[in-house]
């Protein structure tokens, strides 16, 4: 996993993606093929959609990026002689065994936020890839087939919706909103579809494609640092917290900066600055999340007092109790109108599911794994309301994420390639 | 000077461009033919670089509506038989008369801010050609050349420094760094030009072009509400405030919003926040201006922690130590890395010019016209290094400025043309 365009390509020295100083690298061979295996995987997918100066990635859903990725997909399951799917919402599917009822699904996602990191998605994916590897070199017949998701738009940075392709499998997004979201360009995302040679007309809950899902594992870097404090390469996640979304609008008016008096002006600058420290004030009160991370300005003039500042908050904890109440408190302190674009309530991943997979992950290593829950959303989160579902997280030492600085150590990556092997075949028996 | 796309274009109703509901209208021939070209000449410029939802002027500086605006300009030249110019920095010239040396120069710009409005920069070069046909319907026959003058790139709003032409015309701006500035695109000030058909290899101090300006006048709506509050149509500039930009940058570091707790984060969004009321604050206290038109936050997403927010912060007022004063007390209360990107020192207009100036209005008016200083930098700012430079502003009913909602009642646009028309006269001699 050297990065491209260092020269060092042919190497045998390789380091995860990520800050290239940070010196994790690994001696190819040390630990044998599923590090070899997931170097590879990695390797092959780091220069898709890599932005040259920021080192972040940009894959949005069904732009040229996007579609270099799902060409990866359908390589490597050809490259595994696993039958390869694409479903009527433009999830690919690639399958050990046939394609039937109740079988065990893994995978994630190839897609990113704006300058995002090189795990976030494709981990899950290349795991998924690199688990079958070791299961097969361990001559494991599944009695249940196994199949290899990569969900379509599951980051929503193109469109708005986060998990798009799953929500539309599981019929959580009607797809006549889903073919009129439109891109920062006005793109509809049907369009965009179209031109990424996908029927848009197909799109909507697939009955036929859940009952294929017995179970569904999904494995991810960690997006914080709770297995770093308790010192473990893998965790299972517990659940995912009710999480929202909510725009504030602050109007103003246009004025010029040097020569409209204080007491004439209306700056909506001033009440958004109010409401982004009010929101850190409310989270802190409630030891829950606030985040505002997304600003627009206009007409954005340095010497321009803005006619318009529209934001966004972003909030999320254990209790949804608590998320509504410090939106409440946020709106209440400050004098935007408020919009709530999007709620997800709080997900309990399948109490059973989980209970086997801790065991089996604790009978193989001796040590039962921390159970953890999440402040981020995602597929597993969505399929949960139709089938089992579980999640297994990999240790990210700095809890970097959404970043190009996110980061996972490569005997970290291989444990969790071998915990999800261990589950895998537990629940696909022999 | 009815909108474009009323259907309305052939009526003798006309209004100034601004907010359409205002109401402010004339009939045609009310007061004859000064409020006739006013409105013809309005009217043309009208559509040229207008938004169609906002109803702003996006007219940036060797861009193609700003190619029109300068087409514009030589035609209504040749329309009246003025020798047309441009000089080696782009700025064009009309000469009623031979262009020679200490002539009486009138005239100000055609670009436009972001969503600008009708007024600012195109009412002092309308005015310009208004005056000179109203001086010629009265055969006045000028001693002196008179020009009329369009200074590029007045507002900066492409290439970041303000009054580039007349700053490249006096020296002001080496002319390597203004051909290397770029835009949001990356496209230089150099390039640019060449598009729109100037060389730039002649960029540079131009002796000649200011031994030929032997006084200059610039027009110009007001922009603020000085004037409105003396019941005056015009008034006469005294000086131009002190003004500078400065760049805040505030570096964060990049996280995932759903999962990295309030401890472990690096937001810049929150000194960005604090800086905003930090520096109304302080010019609350001082009594001057201090604004925060324009930040970028990246990489601005909805559940990303920012990595970086940049903000600029303008800053002006009457007393140049108040200015330098309010910035470091900014700086002291924010953890944001400061840069300061123009600093512009206080200008005294020519003091004998003004005197006479407004002994001709007086004369013309009976009353004295209000002599009043202004926060905003204009060419005349720039030339009042070089030659005697006076300002004559036009009342603004609501002060609006750099918005779409900037409006001038057309008796006071007459007023201002027959103003000029009286100091050029005077000016130029018989």
């Amino acid at each position: 996993m050297t990065v491209p365009g260092d020269g060092d390509r042919g190497s045998e020295r390789m380091t995860v993606p990520g800050d290239g100083d940070r010196g994790s690298e690994w001696q190819a061979g040390d630990t044998g093929s599923v590090q070899a295996g997931l170097r590879d995987l990695l390797d092959s997918l780091h220069p898709i959609g890599r932005h040259p100066e920021t080192g972040g990635y940009r894959r949005f859903a069904w732009t040229p990026a996007d579609r270099e990725c799902r060409d990866w997909f359908r390589q490597q399951a050809g490259a595994r002689d696993l039958a390869y799917q694409v479903d009527r919402n433009g999830n690919q599917w690639a399958w050990w065994g046939e394609s039937q009822t109740g079988s065990v699904v893994t995978g994630s996602h190839l897609d990113s936020v704006p300058d995002g990191g090189p795990l976030d998605g494709p981990l899950g994916v290349v795991s998924a890839f690199v688990a079958i590897d070791l299961l097969r070199s361990r001559d494991v017949v599944p009695a249940r087939s196994v199949a290899v998701v990569n969900f379509a738009d599951e980051e929503g940075a193109r469109f708005g919706v986060a998990c798009a392709g799953s929500r539309l499998l599981t019929g959580a997004l009607d797809p006549d909103r889903a073919r009129s979201l439109t891109d920062v360009d006005g793109t509809t995302m049907a369009a965009a579809m179209r031109v990424a040679g996908h029927d848009p007309n197909g799109l909507g809950r697939d009955d036929d494609a859940i009952a294929a899902i017995g179970v569904y594992v999904e494995l991810h870097v960690e997006q914080g640092r709770a297995l770093a404090d308790l010192a473990a390469p893998v965790g299972v996640g517990s659940a995912i917290w009710p999480h929202g979304r909510w725009r504030f609008d602050f109007p103003g008016r246009a004025d010029h900066a040097g020569t409209t008096k204080l007491a004439d002006r209306h700056d909506p600058m001033l009440p958004f600055a109010t409401t982004v420290l009010a929101a850190r004030d409310e989270a802190t009160k409630r030891d829950i999340l606030a985040t505002v991370g997304r600003a627009q300005v206009e007409p954005n003039g340095t010497n321009a007092i803005p006619s318009r500042v529209t934001a966004w908050l972003d909030a999320r904890g254990p209790d949804p109790a608590d998320v509504e109440a410090l939106v409440a408190a946020v709106a209440g302190r400050s004098t935007g109108d408020v919009i709530r674009e999007s709620w997800t309530p709080p997900v309990e991943f399948d109490r059973m599911l989980r209970e086997r997979i801790v065991t089996v992950l604790e009978q193989r290593t001796g040590r039962a794994p921390p159970v953890l829950p999440t402040g981020a959303g995602h597929d597993a989160g969505i399929l949960a309301a139709e089938v089992p579902t579980a999640m297994l997280f990999v240790r990210n030492p700095t809890g970097v994420s959404h970043s190009p600085a996110e980061h996972a150590e490569p005997a970290d990556c291989v444990a969790g390639v071998e915990a999800l092997a261990a589950v895998l075949a537990e629940l696909a028996g022999q």
